[in-house]
């Protein structure tokens, strides 16, 4: 290979192994979810992931992409549907110098990230009907606007929006359509009492708690550092640290933050803490000092274990807070931008403006502003159309009776955990252990 | 680093995360098994993996490789022991442009995956003498000898086989010992009925299970898309969305077939119908369209479906469908591209013809049949013979009070899971949470 | 891209991955602990994972990785806080060509690995705070300080020390920690009776324990390949070829020599084995022959798990074996080289001397020695002073009815199994599964 061949392949490396790695945060979502979720769900909570993960592959092959990166106008793309490339069909991404696939499978990761966030909000109630409706509805109508108005050539990307890998384009959106779906589902049986009060309602599974926030910290090198699509100078690195310190910062700020608010050193809070950092950490990997990220995430962190609280005790039952660690993350770290990018990294990215705190003004902060509603806007109006009428028709919800046995039984006809939750299900007799040391 | 040195550099690396991805199937493996099995015979189910990786990472050092990719005629290789290297050796892989130790731990990772599959048809009741036995032979007489044929040098290849990643050199060849196993072991006790009508013997864990198939199609990114061993053009990112499309094919279509079938869209069911997918284009990853990898897929997904009731109706005791899943499946991928392959896929591979849609008439379709009845019965037959002798002399299954114990506890000696079936495990006493919202 | 700029971008994304796949075996540490200890534990003893990963994370930024590797003197290095770069800072590491945020990330995920190996002997009783300050003194003070005698310009290098990857540097070390706070801490509660003779305390799931063990194994592949920190000559392949090969060896042997030593096939003995054939491997898989890799391997697996019996014979509580798995082991590893290191590739490293097998004499085998006690006093005595400073202080380890509780109720105030352990909780209304063949 020469070298135009050789940077070719080698970028497409790259960018394989970033879409292997935010792929693979499924797996994360999946465990994360899980665990956080009852006994009675596990398996219907897993294995929505699979499913859903399907659905927006084959939609946003069909659809999806061509809207989002797809030649059009300043609101949505309208060529390139099934990938089917004209002349300058996908010119939106043409600075990455990879072959058209590999763009596909990384951009379709994702879709995938941004629809995992979104069933948070479904969590343990929804009907798996829905399932299938407004994911695919949510992969070719709501995520392609937004991700082309950001960064397939619109509006917001026009205006000079800084968001590296996706606070608002991913997080923030699935954040929006989980409160949607949430407020519209209402809170599970018995999270509530008649006064008012929110009961604790603990994920099964700390276990998987902790190894899906794990595996999405891992995951998110490819999320971030993958969203250079490319290795020259190595800058993948740079973004790498930024992210890992936004997280480490994120974990231990709110561990303590629980530990003062609630009493105690909660671990799912810390996984979840971990996480909003990330999610902050994502617009702004690339634009900021390692300083910086340190408190964006210590912020994002800390700030979102107070706004989980707070939701649950003003009566919403975000099952597993996506509302608060994707959301109010993504907004955090959307927003941050405008007051931490630094002109180096600025000048380095060709994105946008410097922050005010680096005598910018408060022209970055605008924009970056502008974006936040405008995302959150659309996403809003579209899934709550979309939901309400849901509702109206198929309905939303299972039946209290199916909701009280689980999902697993109801929706899919068979536990999770059948030696667990099945009560006809024999154990064998006992034998005593022989090993002995 | 030069060009030359740039581009075997470059290939090596992605040979070598084509290894780690695949190596990484055993954990999917794992779980995937252990989750689909009972809880009393979970730790060994998991545990087996470790040791058979470890039984065929050093039997294929020592000889598999050699047998598989050596210099020696149309049917074994007869060169290359340990690795050892003259003139020629190795020159079935040449085209691969990496340092020898690549080519053979990407291979051996293959060689693992076969047998992964073939250990489904022992699952809950064989003896763990079994394992040591039978995992060597497969890894020295069995999956080598198929191996040669198709990509050694041997007579399939020659013939101009297309069989891309393995759906019949891995896959289809697991599966074929799986099934001679299970029907020389017989069904577990419990199964069937004395009128012959089968029980439900659920697996313990979904989220295991619905994890294990996650890992699995992540990597099978590293199984097909690494096939290319080589980083030339960015091909790979073709194969793995072909990959990616078939995967979630696979997955729609079992979930809707369990819903019309047995009428419950069953969890278990929609992960094997991914894998089944995923092992239908394995053989047809290079040489599909996008389209028709979503064909094969849903096909693959759907028919395994329906072959798993019908076998299980036959009163064949198959615990997790390993016959189905990689069978069944290896062969629909195996025949598929003798309809499907595509004219100008073909020429950039340079393997085979056309397929009868391309008006390529029969000729790789015959092929592609010659290959699966060539492959099966080869494999039918020699693990038939090794596994009626280990019947006749050691004995194949355990006791039916080891069974009935479960396998952790009579062959390991300690439950996988003690706090569950250890019944002198104290669990601590009662301390109600303190902590509140 | 140029020749000049493709080599620094290919090596970049190779300690990338290597970084990716090393701060990945985060979570098999986090499954191996959590499946090796008991359920009341489990949240606790997977979640200190995540928070000691941020600790190091924050701390080695800040100065463990100026400690390390910038500029100073033979002892530790006096320049760099938190990556700050002046001439010739960090030269130490300028053999690698790749960015400085890349060499820290992969080094940090080094420490992260130390540190969770330490972790090991304070399971199951250390309280929560001691993590915290524990784990920042590691990280800036102990690990440091070894890390630069050999890879920072420090005396074990210039005396040609060969640890590729670090048997000693982290792996020893870790376990020499967790040696001093076991023996600190003393035994569990219930772990002897009152005539010494030890209990077995299973852990409470095998499954995550040959899951952890096996992403181990795969995340290894980073650790000792990763280690070359270039792609020159595909040569990471051949350091993941020896790795492989020992870790196989170490399986199998470890198996047997449970089967022989305590009568059973004993699977977390065996995950044991393949992880002591890692730790042994780690510091030869660059100096030595294949089949030397295997009788590394295959000695560090057997003997290890003669000595994590001997030990607890003897009165000590190391509740998941971390001196043995990672101290013997590393002891081991490091001293082969001695023995085995070839002519042929020590030449090609250009790090020490052939070993006494290879007629080197014991100069070679004199110097890992003096590297191994080198280290190993340095952190006893250390990690002594400071864990008998907290022991006398705010001590070590929680109250007896904390530790009987477990430390998920106590110390994070959530069951991580409240479905299990909570015997408040109501599990749903039977309901008989429809799902039929």
């Amino acid at each position: 290979m020469n070298e135009v061949q050789l940077s070719l392949a080698l970028d497409s490396l790259w960018v394989m192994l970033g879409a292997i790695l935010v792929i693979g945060m499924q797996v994360g979502f999946a465990l994360l979810e899980a665990g956080s979720t009852r006994m009675k769900n596990a398996g219907h909570v897993a294995g929505k992931q699979i499913l859903s993960f399907a659905i927006a592959s084959l939609a946003f092959w069909a659809a999806g992409f061509a809207i989002t990166f797809g030649k059009g106008n300043g609101f949505i793309g309208t060529e390139g549907w099934f990938l089917k490339e004209g002349t300058e069909t996908f010119s939106s991404l043409s600075w990455a110098n990879v072959p058209l696939e590999l763009k596909f499978l990384f951009q379709l990761a994702f879709v995938g990230v941004s629809l995992a966030i979104a069933w948070g909000g479904f969590a343990e109630r929804a009907k798996l009907s829905v399932y299938f409706i407004f994911g695919t509805i949510f992969t070719v109508a709501i995520y392609p606007v937004i991700g082309h108005w950001v960064w397939g050539g619109g509006w917001l990307g026009e205006m000079g929006m800084q968001d590296f890998a996706g606070s608002t384009v991913v997080h923030l959106q699935g954040a929006i359509a989980a409160l949607v779906a949430t407020l519209l589902l209402g809170p599970r049986i018995g999270k509530f009492n008649k006064d008012g009060t929110p009961n604790y309602i603990p994920g099964h599974n700390q276990v998987y708690t902790v190894i899906g926030g794990f595996v999405l910290w891992v995951g998110w090198f490819g999320f971030n550092a993958g969203s250079t699509m490319g290795t020259a100078d190595g800058f993948f690195g740079y973004v790498a640290l930024t992210t890992n310190i936004a997280a480490a910062a994120g974990a231990i700020a709110s561990i303590l933050t629980a530990k003062w608010l609630v009493g105690k050193a909660d671990i799912p809070a810390m996984v979840n803490g971990v996480l909003a950092a990330l999610v902050a950490i994502t617009a702004a990997c690339a634009f900021v000092e390692p300083w910086a990220a340190a408190v964006i995430g210590a912020v994002a962190g800390s700030f979102t274990f107070w706004t989980s609280v707070y939701f649950e005790r003003k009566g919403i039952d975000d099952p597993i807070y996506a509302f608060s660690v994707h959301g109010i993350a993504g907004i955090v770290g959307t927003i941050s931008t405008g007051f931490f990018a630094s002109p180096r990294l600025v000048e380095k990215t060709g994105i946008g403006k410097p922050g005010l705190f680096y005598g910018g003004g408060v022209d970055q902060l605008l924009v970056q502003t502008i974006g936040v509603l405008g995302a959150a806007v659309y996403v809003a109006v579209v899934s709550f159309i979309i939901l309400y009428a849901l509702k109206k028709t198929i309905g939303l919800r299972v039946t209290p009776d199916q909701e009280i046995s689980g999902l697993d039984i109801s929706e899919h006809g068979s536990y999770g955990y059948p030696e667990h939750l099945d009560p006809t299900y024999q154990q064998p007799p006992t034998v005593v252990s022989s090993r002995s040391l």
